[in-house]
């Protein structure tokens, strides 16, 4: 089916929720984000608005699993795209909404029942981790997911593999994802495991200036009633935006990151009071992204702020250190003086 | 089988409820209404007596997905719709009852084994949530509605999309309903994310005038003794209130929104202590929908005022804002002095 | 099986509920009864000996869901009446008694695998709610049933319809029954939504006085070493009983309720603290079936009476209004003092 | 299996449990024995003991619900009875002991698989209920029952009716029995609704005489080192009891009770702060097959005194009265004064 | 497969746990053993040692269910042993271990599918309580043991018979074993129920000598490393205890019990406070297996001694008396003074 | 699937998790390692880490359960290798992960449904107790392990046997493998049963010095960007250390352990305050592997000072012990003062 999805580029304002989106999209590796707020602040709009921006790969035609092409054959492909030499397609990457309500079942695929009476062998039926698999996999309200699918999603995100194992059949694949979540914090608290599993957190806000939120109601009402036209007044920036990410993921290979870099960032990290090497590795990777997103080759100082305002957030509210922006801010400007 | 319903004209009293109902039917992307009051103030009556004015829709003879004729039949129709070619049909949008006992394969949707069994292969049987597709939902006591199934009903109201997986067989379909809920908030709290979806708050009282009552009596009396007379007494008011509806229906496109509404209305809503972007949107539908039943073209200060008392309601009290009517009253006039 | 039931007209005082039980068969629209009282104070029993004075109904030979003959074939009744056009016969309605251990298929109705595996096409099997559909559906110790099953009784009670859906066949049938509970109120409370579905309640005592007991033991006695001898002695009450019944329902729609009795009940209701519209229905359907019970075409003194007995108990108490007897009956005098 | 049972004449002491098993047996109406009293009194050994003195019934050959040969055929026979004319059969009636880990299948029935392979229809497999029918049936440790059990046993023992219902199969069959209870108070209350269901109770200690324990230590290691010498050792008593317990149970119709003892019986259950007419009537019955116990035609004093020891001691305490035995005796003096 | 077990005989100090274990397998009806201590203390490793020595009992080859050849064949055997007259056997007894995390059908027995699809008829596939009849039931950690499995050991172990019902198919059997127990009460406790059905208590401390904690390592880690040879080197002291048991087991029936003692022993029993029969009949039984295993036929006062230490240790401490070991020792002087 | 690992050489610092791991894979009976540590400080990594220094097995082609080719086949290889003669193969033990949300079914084994469609007969599928025989088995957040694979994995590491019973078909085999677990102790204890089953505990710090980290984060980000590359780096230590482990493996039998130290060890064990037996085994042999990885045959200071480290640290802990670094420093030179 044919849903419209609100232009991403059309979202107003929200600028630190739609950068660490496509920091994500730009370098997997970062890990996904946490989009926190209130109920109404946008943040499913947005999610969903992603999908008209997201860059193409290339797989088989008819692949459940997203075999990747430049892997070895023999080792990774699925049994389809080994034996049927299928032919070659583009297409974006999947966006895929994991409901709160799912079924084990869904989830991590089930036997395939058609198969077996048809053909009379056993077979799988692939679920939501295998099309997520070199995609996006979206929970809404992260923290009210029951903890039977937390379990899966904890596990699956550490190994990159899911395996299906249903009377007797079993199938391993492989279920690389940008996890994306967002939640309202007052409906309950994140599980500290998989909070530590998301790269980046942003704090969204409901916008308080009348003129902003008058523009966002003209733009919600316009595109509501009739979503074709609005849609069409936004394709060239939302195109725009597109070759942008697809351009920065192939720089971000070229960007050089400073020898020294590597110790600064522990330094800071510990002066926060944190510990997680996770913590260094995604910060790198954050301003990596963010330079290649910028086409610079060279880590700049606003590489590295972006990388502090979206990387320390949830990390250091964890462990309730007593951290605020301002100490934050002395202690960046203290280690990363000599940037530019 | 056939049921005979209360007519909704024949309701004494009762006036915001029963706007609250008309202009959801006018404008459905208000998003639902939800009643409160205790027992016995006949809310379900009166969601029940909204069967018999409400508009047609066209769809497919035969089709169980009130597929949309003006939709693309190669992206959103059924299969049958797009490969049976079947004919038109002008028929009253459906009014579905949620039970709260309902199973979640009733509410999603079931595999269909008689076919499985007669023609060897899978297909799925719908469930309510396709039926209520370009209809109502109602939910008699929301507040007691199993945790599973208020999980299904927010996924399917903000995705408008109901996805049955059932034994490796999927099938994804369009599931926009209007969403009405009753409770008796004596029986316990309805969860915060299902009460902001939920579009209008009304709150029932039951009336404390004896001669009200006893023409109320009079009134239910008549209608359980012999309701066939019953209802043909009020044929003439039916009929004059669903026409009034479909007209305003098709005039609401024309009516005029002023430019400065959206600020003023983002104004009114940052004063009240409230955040949510979808307050100010349906505030203004809501509005709108007011103007055309008023058969207006332009927003007077009564459509506002009718506003202000069905959307702010349960969204001010959720958030524990001490905002009196008076202050609400006060707020207003100061706001949209200038609206006549 | 065959069984034996003590004779109602050989139950020792117990009046009140007596009339209760009666009231009910002659206008089923009062609601039902919920008798109160501790263990072995005869509730159950006498509710079973309802049966043998309970009044006709016509329906169909090997109908199971009572369809109504005055209905319209085309819309209401089952495939079965339709279809066949059965042979007509004239029956008692049906006492059915729901088993605390039910389960949701025994109530709603199941699937009938014989039939599947027989003729190869999926079928229902009715439950309890078809077999008391026109009829009685007694729940001992009401107070007990589990939750699962009171949202089913709420549902279908509130409907009159019950849907039964198992594995994608689906079936609607009328279900009009007469809930009579019993409960012991130091067993717990019931849920407020079914007390106020029940139109009467009837507070029972043990007798104190213990000629009466001895009286009760020596019929009870009798009754259980040789029932057949003990039903034959009270063989013409019974049939006296049940011939006034029928001819009470015939009557009803002769009485003649005075146009201001409405508004007086609703000053009534008002003073005692109520507010449910279905206090004000209930009372004047009592007051009026006591009327035809008693062969008269004008309401009295003593019907208002009887009503505001068996009436307002459960409804004034449930909100804790400290009304006692004696208030009641001064805002009785005050209120009908003008009936004779 | 054959296994020994310890013989009922050998139980040292505990004659009040003796006597409210016999009596019990006489007239089973008096409606069951609750024992209560710790672990290793001997109460699960003295009930398994009754089954050697059990008195025989007379059934049909092959009948799984011991159908009563004195009850109308086409009423109350079970098919096999009714079509198949089998041989008539005399034999003890059942003892059948409730597993606390039973299933609800065993308890109530079950579908019989079987038949519906071999003969392609449905029927059902009779469960502990159908051959506990004019039997005795045995819960040790009934406290710990669980709730479902406990369920199926109040809605039985009231109705004496078990119905069946499984898939769309349904059978009805009587299921009267004497429902025999063990408890170890310590470990836990019984739910008043069973409590209330059981006719007798009798509070049994552990002898505290060292040669009573002796005698039973010798005893018991006899029979449980040479079970089948140490039962031919009591065959004559036992043979003995059985042959009183047969007369007993044929005289009792013969058993006068003077008019006057009904109201005498009442004035002593209110002057116990007792209400349940199901008080006097046990007593009644107790006092009466305590009578022909003891072949007499006449009540006597000490059926009466046998009768209160054994009918009101957990239905006095169920409701905290604080009557002592001395003050059961003195009013059990003024009220039977007369009898001898 | 087969296992090393480390050698019973190898075992450095514990004396009384193994003295315990012995008399049981000596006298069965002794009634099992309760083990306490904390984890590390090598009891489950001395049941397991158990194995090479237990006596064999002679059954039929084929059996599964141990039947006694001495039994009555038409009421006490299987079908199997009756129907085809199988050879005879000699077997050791089996050490049946009862996992924590059994299914209901691994111990009660299941459905044989296989004979049902290949012969077509319902078969039972006996479960563990099978294999454990005549033989031994150890439960590790039987304070953990799940609520619904203690509830078929607290049946079975009274009744010494299991009933398996499946799906209509219904099958009995012995089942009398002895139970082992372990736990650490660090862990939880036991409920009193299966507490009372262990005849003798351990109570087991790790070895506090560095001596004697070195032979252990030194055994254990020579056990390890090259368990045939460790086993051979214990085999000529394995096999004498085994004759000595099989012995004991012949010579049981000759000791003689004088007449006195039975009181003697009620006596000790009140004094200290308890009150179960089964308190008496096991200090008797053990006390009895103790004078056969020392090869007595005379019960000297060393094994009324060894009788107290063994049967007393639970009982006692089950119901808060304070009896110190100072105490039973005086009591035992007091009334066993007379015995040598 | 191929994956790629972190290489065990390249991992930074964590020495004593080295060596824990290592030696347990030169002596499995040390009986596996539990490490602790908060996230992000590499402990999954490093387990995964070890695959690729795994010493080889020799195994039947085909064995599903790497049966030991120097047992005896009658008693101890699975039906496979006795019947069909297999081919003899070197490969490296397995290491499999148990993920928190598995399954009973794929932990214990399965019916495989295939072979009794395809071949009638029921057969068992093998679980991951069967892969993990002879190898290891990593339990990745151990303290949120669902009880009932606790249970499972209690049950199996004791006997190191695994029971497969399903639908009547059973199947031991031998699962013996080293369990590996990890844990974040800030969520949630470890169930002390589990805890006593793990040999050695390593407490995990993430590293404090800038350098240490920087150079973390050089290799992970090197590592995650070209593993392949990364992977070719590091070949040769891998290949250096495989080697070392392979050769300690045979060299263990020939250290030498002095007569004293048992004592001497029972003595340390005793003033920790500690009583289990496994403490004084688990020590020996930690040291006897350490001497081995040193490639000496005598055990040395280092050898016992090592042992101190790994062995002690979660028992003392377990018993709220105050037992220092520095006391047991005192201890042991007290006690191994001669060794060098």
């Amino acid at each position: 089916m044919k849903y419209y999805n609100f232009p991403f580029t059309a979202i107003c304002g929200q600028e630190q929720m739609k950068k660490a989106l496509i920091l994500n999209i730009i370098d997997p590796k970062i890990g996904g984000v946490l989009l926190t707020g209130q109920q109404g602040t946008g943040k499913s709009t947005a999610v969903r608005s992603m999908i008209d921006i997201l860059p193409e790969i290339e797989v088989h035609k008819g692949c459940q699993f997203q075999c990747n092409l430049t892997d070895d054959p023999s080792d990774n492909w699925c049994d389809f795209c080994r034996d049927q030499n299928p032919q070659k397609l583009r297409k974006p990457i999947n966006l895929v909404n994991l409901p709160l309500g799912a079924t084990e079942e869904m989830v991590i695929g089930s036997l395939d029942i058609e198969k077996i009476i048809r053909e009379g062998k056993r077979a799988i039926q692939p679920g939501l981790l295998a099309k997520a698999n070199r995609g996006i996999l979206y929970v809404d309200e992260i923290n009210l997911l029951p903890d039977h699918l937390v379990d899966i999603l904890l596990d699956v995100s550490a190994s990159r593999i899911n395996i299906i194992e249903r009377e007797g059949v079993s199938l391993e694949h492989p279920s690389a994802f940008i996890l994306v979540g967002s939640m309202n914090p007052e409906e309950g608290e994140l599980r500290p495991q998989i909070s530590d599993r998301l790269g980046l957190e942003v704090q969204i806000k409901a916008p308080t200036d009348p003129q902003l939120r008058a523009e966002i109601s003209i733009r919600v009402l316009e595109f509501e009633d009739q979503p074709e036209k609005f849609i069409q007044k936004y394709s060239i920036p939302q195109e725009k935006l597109k070759q942008q990410i697809q351009s920065a993921k192939k720089k971000i290979a070229e960007v050089i990151i400073p020898e020294e870099l590597y110790a600064q960032v522990a330094i800071l990290i510990l002066k926060l009071g944190l510990y997680s090497q996770r913590a260094d590795i995604t910060f790198i990777r954050c301003a990596r992204a963010h330079a290649a997103f910028k086409q610079r080759t060279e880590i700049s100082k606003e590489d590295l702020w972006e990388a502090s305002n979206l990387v320390f957030n949830h990390r250091v509210k964890r462990f309730d250190e007593s951290i605020s922006p301002e100490i934050l801010e002395t202690y960046f400007n203290e280690i990363f003086n000599d940037y530019k």
